[in-house]
């Protein structure tokens, strides 16, 4: 049933947890939905769901477990979801739910009000939702899943509105965190990001009808064209073809997650208006500013880091090369895997190009050090390889601290650069230097000459910085320290 | 059932049919030959088999479509492979073999013999093998599946040999073409390959015990060491932990399939003492030698363009980027795709990167060019993206003929190049210009200094050049055309 | 995944839509609980689920299409149903429900309150719904099922009482129609019926431990001792070892289903303090005295109309003999079957034994008549085979008003004795003679030795006589013509 | 991939191992024995296979585990079955078989020999298979199945024969045993009995057309008319319409398997000219005659005793009465069964009807007894139920010898009767009489007013007798000792 069981090997990133999808006025509309979040599937590996609505068909919707791919693209399928509107999510699940009920958790979630119905869909995080969950289950509100996103139909069906767009600013006003949301009516495509923005949307156009998606990679692969991010804070309502803003939060600045830039985003898509190929590439070329080293050899931790790889070899005027090559027929899990695939770790995804690595002084360029467990791994092999020597360059800051806004992030005290210094880190993975770029290189590369600054950041960086722009008060109820303020 | 029933997106791509693999002397050795099979899973996706022997258990074997990693990593299937020796097979299934009776056609074959049981695996294309059927039935035998590798099966039960390796030579010198085999008895662990030595195998040391292979990549993934190749029209038969090599074949000059190194066979293996990455490296040094052009960028087509591309930038002095994003989450394939779905072709596969592109001049380079259908798609990718210019650069010479010995190449008129001339073949892509790499200058850069000898050709390189090392006979009788003397 | 998509030949029966069974203080209850659900298979084929409740695991569920047998037998699937406490269900799904999301319907239905979680199974159906349905939504309700049951989960919801057994109780007390409820919470199990108990419900002891049932077949199934009936309009709420017996709503006297003696139930369960086999035995010499036939044989319609059958020979002294044998391969349904397996209709499932009915006057005793359509096809069979003639006795009242309590009935309109005397079927059918039991001939099978008390009906029996004990006020409002008062 | 793991309830019968049929001149001949195989279920209820022939695409066939009725009722496997000719096979697979390969055991067995293909499928078992697998491997065969019957296809290949008839010929004199055949070219349906004629095949005529079958139900199914049947050590070929008769073994009286009447066939069928069900009722006829008892209920063990039963009541006059009920819902098997399910053992299957047997002195009819295990649990349901009395009547003589004829028979020392007088099968099963019914009352049932012929006994009854009308040389071979001569 369910075919991802464990993932024994992927533990050592950070996941975005979730790609949102939705297109209105084009015919087979859940067909555009499914190949953007084909496109969107590095936001979510676990799940999908669309809904679609058709006016004689009414709403329809489908969950799967498993890859856009080999679900969406069945006829039979695909058949059930009629309609020129509909919305979708890829998602992936967190550790806590079990097998038989986890279907429920996908997304879209749909709530059949006394006004219609409604399907929404979530990327980001409540950091109050706890909390709403409690207070709406003692108003008489029956959860159906785990997913704290549940809350934003339950808090419709408790709006007094009378249009399900003001329902839907009604309960976005309630919750606390990081979301980006589309959601769909009879007739109408919906958009919404946080007042902080700290979740990307864009808006696209395709023929007469409109799109909305996590990024513009997923407009490339409809054909659709960018026309522009919705902005934080702001609402978007598209029906019969026209485009209306407006801004149900309170004024903010935005603080949009720097970890787009550095990983969780495609290369090929654009966020504030800059490539994230170009950024990436760019951190690297910060990196070899800020650590440079004597070497033979500029290799990428395939695939993720060989942007700021390319970029630290065009300003180090070191060879580029392709010292580690990764397995194409690796997918990210194993159903039941014997004792013996799961003892086989990294080796199962990567190899060293031997012959490359061989007496060369090298540097690995990876895009961050989570738990640091495949570094040391990764170092392992290129040793084994009769590498001479070898130095980590790392296209983030340390990762020190969780995310709680929408991404799957290891407990504190699992993260590397929590409890160890840079030296500490460097012994512990066992290389001969390893060196992260600097915060204020970080936002250099992203465009902010001047870096960072201090007063008023200019994006979330929580996992770097510890300084969370929304206080996370779930979890602060459940124990969690913020960072003394300094 | 059968997981793959089309292939919309990757008919521009000459497949190798096969990938074989074998261990002895290790607990467990199924599990290892599974392992091996990942790592050669390029060599054929579509299904894979495994055969192991165990003393009580006897022969045991599974036979599975779909990848390797989604079949032989799961205990239930493994624990069904018992024993300390055993073989596996991958292959790409050609288009002939209708659904329901293919899986009798998936490797390895086995017969039990009034001497003993063996099983066999085989990478390459018996080009007598219509007539060694037809007379084989004559003489009694029951085929049971389409594939002509179950030949060797029956001519070995005919063989009048008092050990299954002494068969197993009658019946290899009884056929003509390409072969390279792995085949095992309840104790034995075999390694063929044919008089000119066209496919790869290679024979590692695990603890203990030997690995046989096509690449060197499954030594690594296996941890085994690497030992050395096995030479043109050598059988090694391992037992009791030792190595026994003969020479079954009349002499002959080895003539390996010089496409292992362009396109088929992993970056990271070694072939005939070479790195392949670096060969192919070497290639786009070649090319940007022989074709140069003013341009701002070199963008390997994702992912067997790039260590030319790496290579041609390096050369060239123009910049290295990643023009061209690659989606990880599309498989080769879909099941019961909708129509849509099916017209998207490339899209779904390969994106532009278009901050990068736009107004620059791109080289892109290729490993190859077969039909054509996908250059013409990623030319307009990259123009619908903002290119000034578009300079294609192929790593290969132009391939022009079918090859016979154990690869899925198109009937000769659907080769692009079997019917146009350079000229036309730009035209017809319709880029600025269009340039293959030399059939010398390929010599040259798998290390063959003063290019191809003409007299004696060093590999098999009948794909570009028509001269074919053994007579197609089969072909031949079906009315292909050899090409003229010149 | 819906292993159940057509069912062309098992449309001319009413249906019971819902068997139900909890079990508590009993190790593995939910191993208990998929044997009892197996034997109340007849109740409703398509799909089941089981919730159970364990300290450390909390609530688990699974849902299932298809039989118990293929489910709930499964020892990976029982794994995730640990505990000593579990209810379950088993539905007949209606027509109108969609494929992807009837998952979503399966009960037991499962709320989470503030004052702990709940799982409630249902079988009857409530005439009301609609309305609450709609009034419940606007109060903010969000139903996740196309399921009227899940009212009752709602109205709990919304509920001030301070345990979950008063709020059942006032979930019910708004509820009208026909209802026998299993429900659990983490330390009870609670039965209750309508105040009418029109649908069954039986309590029984195994070991230290009890069970709620549907019928007493499967209490012996478990090996339970059969104790009572729970009385029409009854709570039990079982704890700790202990049975507490309460009456929720005003007193009334019993309408018991008299159709659950005709044909709902198992022959081997005991409703009412009655075997219901002696009961349709007792129908079969009721209409041997009320419509006697010369004739050279008395042959049941398998299964359910043998009891009858052998009754009428007993009475009669005509020889019982199996002129019609049933495949016992027969499922009740196909997948995806093709055009000519559809027209092969009842011959799939019945077969006639030629030898016994050539030449002979046949008595066929069926249990009821609802379109016809299979009838005529019987008699087809019949003479085909070279019967001399064909006398249909039908051992139930013609079937003339649609049941609105939980059974799943053809539109009035299609019911053959809506639109049709008795001699006017008997020429549609085109038998020789066509006789159903009188109403008060089955009263009196039922063990009322006075018939039917027409002021005070001892049963429900508004299939039969259109006198429904609670008004379909549901039905009422979309157009449903009541039997005018005679 | 298998759906039938485990029998844990049905090891209490003899097995009939298979069941054939074939069709010629009909439009989509597959379908019709789709529906001959549903209708030959009960002779082999765990995989079937067709292979049909299309001048156009050929030989096809599709082979599944489990029900015809789950399998080739779809319109996906369907059409891969073109064609207007086809043979089919239901088999019961033995217990020796491995998981992974038992699919290729499953007939019909199909040979491409330089004359043409041929398409075999077989019912019996042939008692010299393992010396002639021996000798044809000897001389070059591959077996790719642990079937016997391969036998057959390795002997044609062998024939040096002009046609494909005629090698069926060569081929079948060479075995021993039990067979009755259906075979098809590209243009001929054939049907074979052995000389002995042990196992049944029937002739059928159905349009312009024809079909063979293992039984005269299947013809009733398809709309088939009862020809005849095929006579011991007959050939026919149907070829354009035309049936020829051929007798290619040295003649021989028939003796045809009595335990065809007892139990294997359909009671619709005619064997012999005579109703299977008939036969059976007058066993029990006979019973009552040979075993009369005084009791208050004559209750057949359902289903198979059930005509028995009925005759015994007749004759007796004791009321006949379904004192044990069966689920309709219990299949054969369970897939992965918990252990709980496992132990429930018959209670899955059968449940008494309480009431009807509370205090009465029952007569249970069952048609064998083999092992005894499962007499002993029906004892112990019907006493806890509170019966009086338990009288077994057995509608066949002590089963006290294996079959090698085709019929899955436990050890000789697993049989009941081989090891104890009726006395102590009395004891062992611990009821208050058991009674077989003797020899010579079985064969006057089945028509013969002398009873058996013990010079020329006019059936095989070795599983009563000992007597084997072909002596079984294989398990000779292997240590089975023959009665002594009498």
């Amino acid at each position: 049933m369910r075919p991802f069981l464990s993932h024994p090997f992927d533990d050592d990133k950070l996941k975005e947890e979730c790609g949102i999808f939705g297109v209105i006025g084009v015919a087979d509309a859940a067909n555009f939905v499914a190949l953007g979040l084909h496109a969107l599937q590095h936001r979510g590996q676990e799940a999908g769901g669309i809904v679609s609505y058709d006016p004689v068909e009414g709403f329809n919707n489908a969950k799967r477990f498993g890859y856009v791919r080999d679900n969406f693209t069945k006829a039979d399928v695909m058949a059930t979801l009629p309609g020129s509107l509909a919305i979708g999510h890829v998602r992936y699940s967190t550790a806590g739910t079990k097998g038989a009920t986890a279907i429920r958790d996908v997304q879209p979630f749909f709530g059949e009000f006394a006004i219609g119905g409604c399907a929404i869909a979530h990327n980001g995080n409540l950091t109050n939702a706890a909390q709403l969950r409690k207070e709406l289950i003692g108003r008489g509100a029956i959860f159906q899943s785990s997913s704290d996103s549940e809350c934003i139909i339950h808090l419709m069906a408790r709006s007094m509105q009378k249009t399900l767009s003001e329902r839907i600013k009604d309960a976005l006003r309630a919750v606390e965190g990081a979301f980006s949301v589309v959601a769909m009516t009879r007739t109408k495509l919906i958009g919404v990001r946080d007042p902080l923005g700290v979740r990307p949307l864009v808006l696209g156009k395709i023929g007469d009808g409109y799109a909305l998606s996590s990024e513009t990679c997923a407009l490339d692969i409809i054909g659709a064209e960018f026309v522009r991010e919705i902005a934080p804070g702001e609402m978007v309502v598209i029906e019969n073809g026209t485009v209306t803003s407006s801004h149900p939060f309170a004024p903010a600045k935005g603080r949009f997650c720097i970890f787009e830039h550095v990983y969780f985003s495609r290369p090929d898509s654009i966020l504030g208006g800059r490539s994230v190929y170009e950024t990436r590439r760019q951190i690297g070329v910060e990196l070899a500013r800020e650590a440079p080293v004597e070497a033979d050899l500029v290799c990428p931790v395939p695939d993720s880091g060989t942007p700021a790889a390319i970029g630290f070899a065009a300003e180090s005027g070191i060879p580029f090369g392709m010292g580690i090559i990764r397995n194409q027929y690796m997918g990210r899990t194993f159903i039941e895997p014997t004792e013996q695939i799961r003892n086989m770790g990294v080796r199962l995804k990567l190899n060293v190009n031997r012959a490359l690595i061989k007496g060369k002084r090298v540097i690995l360029v990876d895009d961050s050090v989570v738990r640091g467990t495949t570094s040391r791994k990764i170092k392992d092999m290129i040793l084994d390889a009769g590498a001479a020597e070898v130095h980590f360059r790392i296209a983030s800051p340390p990762t020190a601290w969780p995310c709680f806004y929408g991404v799957d992030t290891p407990e504190r005290a699992k993260l590397l650069a929590a409890t160890m210094s840079e030296e500490e880190m460097r012994d512990w993975i066992g290389v001969d230097s390893l060196k992260f770029v600097s915060l204020d290189g970080l936002y250099r590369a992203v465009g902010e000459a001047q870096g960072r600054d201090p007063k008023a950041p200019q994006y979330c960086d929580a996992c770097f910085s510890g300084q969370y722009p929304v206080a996370p008060s779930d979890q602060i109820a459940q124990g969690f320290e913020m960072k003394a303020a300094e």
